[in-house]
């Protein structure tokens, strides 16, 4: 077997820290989802790009397939190793390298989470806004394009990317981009291996561009008659320049679990936006009050604003414990998180066809969207064991990708392919399929580099 | 001769929109530049992507080169027909397809001007912000990575391009991206096209971010003791979370022509910032106070702000007229305009590096930074006759580049590579170049997309 030769020369190289317990396998194989998970022949952690390199090199020598690992909080089977082969946890790689100041960038190795960075980055006045939910790594966020509730106002993963070390799938150690804030000096390949899913490539160095903390934080909350009535407050508040930081939107579902969960009053069961805004304190005053008078508009009712630290806690502490108030309010089932994202005129259209398809499927799954950028969630709960309702639970899944395709979208706006969407992507993309089989092929011609992921060659 | 025999077919499909006149053959191989132009063996004229399609059919048949064009204003020899073949000039491409007001984005053919575009959009209340100066064309702009003086607050063609429709080498009609404002479905291909400058496909359609046109609209003007206090002054205002629109640098050089051309009184000639700030009235109001605040801390003097249009043009119209100052006060000469980024941290010493190499030079040289984002752009006044000139306009080119990239910065942050930059690519991306060839090879394996340009193959 192509990869028991490889491990030998692996083990003398890393020494303990590589395994082949089978428990340790099957837990680095296997996610939350119903995507079936794989067990990888053996799962290495590295110390450095070097390593990484070497590594490669060795299983490009063996044909051996590599999985890149951050936290392992993909959704959609990204880290299955349905081909055997070595997953590869970047966790020991947890250092940030450099932080710049003056040029709001710092630059991190794979393995450094989202909350490592910040609490690093506390004493300097500066943040990293891409805040997925999970505490997921920078790599991993990078490898899935990862983005959540700042993207409306800071961007995702792909605008916050600065430069990338990669190792290649023939073992040659590259770096893209740079710390300029611009460049027309050939591909972009940055942008090439953002979302790019550990398919073309290991991660092991990130650039990343910086923010400073505001000065002044608010925020606000706000109940709405319908779906529409929510939506079309947030087109207005786009249209309108106001640069929101936030807005989220939770379904009466959703509500109906914060609010027994959180013990939350005052709340209603209805379709309810949360915004936050940033900027100075006239600023975010000023952004206060203009969404309070669009969302007046649209009908919202008790729009709550808060600046104190304290209130504006009590006020998201519903939002920030969502995931939590859906596994309490509906226990011993699991819930398969999927996401879809369309133009924001047809969001409200597609949340509504989506509920449809939800009622006939007659299971529970309450919606959560990153609204501003029209990019929504469903929890569907389901019993794994239960046949039946796990085979409802994926026609739900694909009801909902069907509609957003139909409403102009895209079958993923943050979770990624993985395994879980790929046969999406012909109806999504077309013939530009065969662009990213053509590049897939070109760099990683033996096909070892996270295989049977994202597109299928 | 390869290219002859493609002539005819083209020439049934087209009729009159091809021509072989040698004159204007001539005209479209050669740019402003002092990079060597070529003309191509015909020009012609497609109407439609479909058509776009048959000629690039036609061309992979018989092993032609194709060269797409838009205005012919790129700077660094990308229209040269190097290996002969036909000029695809896309100006007959030029409607409007959709605009999307609540989605804040449209789709146009790769004609469009930006000019012609906001135009269109005038009575939208919309607008599309990227301000390369040029009135290109929005593929050629697109293919370029092109960017300007708003890129600081809108970002460039990356950020703001949402999709393309490409026809690829061998003459498929891709779609990459979409209308969704985020997508983790795949590759990335929109960005990998965007600044592939013609060498992997022709854009025919892209889609595009617009914004609102902001309520209100400041400008500032303050001139400053040196380089190193008005690019600090930059870094702070940027630390600070000032959402500034525009900050451009002119040096003292540049400030001498734009005096003397525009008759202007009350300005020095002294490193000077132009600002303008977008936003509501309050807005910026405070964003203004806040940069002449630390303008003042920098020793800027004369910090002038206007808020009504006729006091703000008059701000703004040194600036608007630099280069048409440049070639006013040393008439007789060409003006060689080249360009480079840096992280701003360093932007001061490259500047100043750069001008003590200019003054090596004996060359006259005013120097225009979008300073916002590190780039910067010489003027390099040079008798295209005297070869000895020549000889030193090139090496003070070089000296800028090399001077650049010591400062971990890139050499063009937004005029591309063409021929004039290719040799530096290797310096500035090492073996990532090795990847970017790959893909060149694997989407144009034939070379005849814009042959001789940003890589070797």
């Amino acid at each position: 077997m192509a990869t028991l030769s490889v491990l030998e020369p692996i083990r003398a190289l890393v020494g303990e820290r590589m395994s082949t317990a089978l428990p340790l396998r099957e837990q680095y194989g296997n996610d939350q989802t119903y995507n079936p998970g794989a067990a990888p022949d053996a799962v290495v952690y590295p110390s450095n790009t070097e390593e990484v390199q070497a590594i490669v090199k060795l299983c490009a020598e063996h044909g051996t397939p590599i999985i890149p690992y951050g936290t392992g909080t993909s959704l959609e089977g990204h880290i299955a190793a349905v081909q055997g082969g070595i997953t590869l946890d970047l966790s020991k790689m947890d250092q940030v390298i450099e932080v710049n100041p003056e040029d709001l960038d710092c630059r991190v190795q794979a393995g450094v989470t989202r909350k490592a960075l910040n609490a690093y980055l506390r004493d300097t006045g500066l943040f990293f806004p891409v805040d997925p939910g999970a505490d997921a790594s920078i790599g991993g966020m990078t490898a899935t394009r990862a983005s959540g509730t700042n993207a409306v106002r800071y961007g995702t993963m792909r605008e916050n990317v600065l430069g990338l070390t990669v190792v290649t799938a023939d073992g040659q150690i590259i770096k893209t981009g740079g710390r300029a804030r611009k460049s027309a000096a050939g591909y972009d390949l940055t942008r090439l291996f953002v979302g790019s899913e550990g398919t073309l490539g290991v991660i092991t160095e990130i650039g990343l561009r910086l923010y400073g903390v505001p000065e002044a934080i608010s925020s606000a909350v706000c109940a709405f008659p319908s779906v529409e009535h929510a939506v079309n407050t947030v087109i207005q508040t786009i249209q309108m320049g106001v640069p929101v930081a936030r807005i989220e939107l939770l379904d009466e579902l959703q509500m109906r679990a914060c609010i027994g969960y959180s013990k939350l009053e005052g709340y209603k069961e209805a379709p309810t936006l949360f915004f936050e805004f940033h900027g100075s304190e006239a600023s975010v005053q000023e952004q206060a009050e203009t969404v309070g008078e669009i969302a007046g508009e649209y009908g919202g009712v008790d729009f709550q604003w808060a600046t104190k630290p304290e209130d504006r806690n009590r006020l998201w502490e519903a939002r920030h414990n969502a995931f939590y108030a859906v596994m309490a309010t509906w226990p011993n089932t699991s819930a398969v998180v999927t996401d879809v994202c369309v133009p924001i005129s047809r969001l409200a259209e597609c949340i509504t066809k989506t509920q449809q398809a939800l009622t006939e499927s007659k299971l529970i799954s309450p919606l959560v969207g990153h609204v501003g950028d029209g990019n929504f969630h469903l929890s569907i709960m389901v019993n794994m064991d239960d046949a039946d309702e796990l085979k409802r639970a994926k026609a739900l899944a694909e009801a909902m990708v069907e509609q957003a395709l139909a409403c102009g979208g895209t079958c993923t706006g943050e979770h990624g392919v993985g395994m879980g969407k790929m046969s999406y992507l012909e109806a999504e993309h077309g013939d530009a399929l065969n662009t990213m089989r053509a590049i897939k092929k070109a760099l990683d011609p033996q096909g070892i580099m996270n295989p049977g992921k994202v597109v299928k060659v």
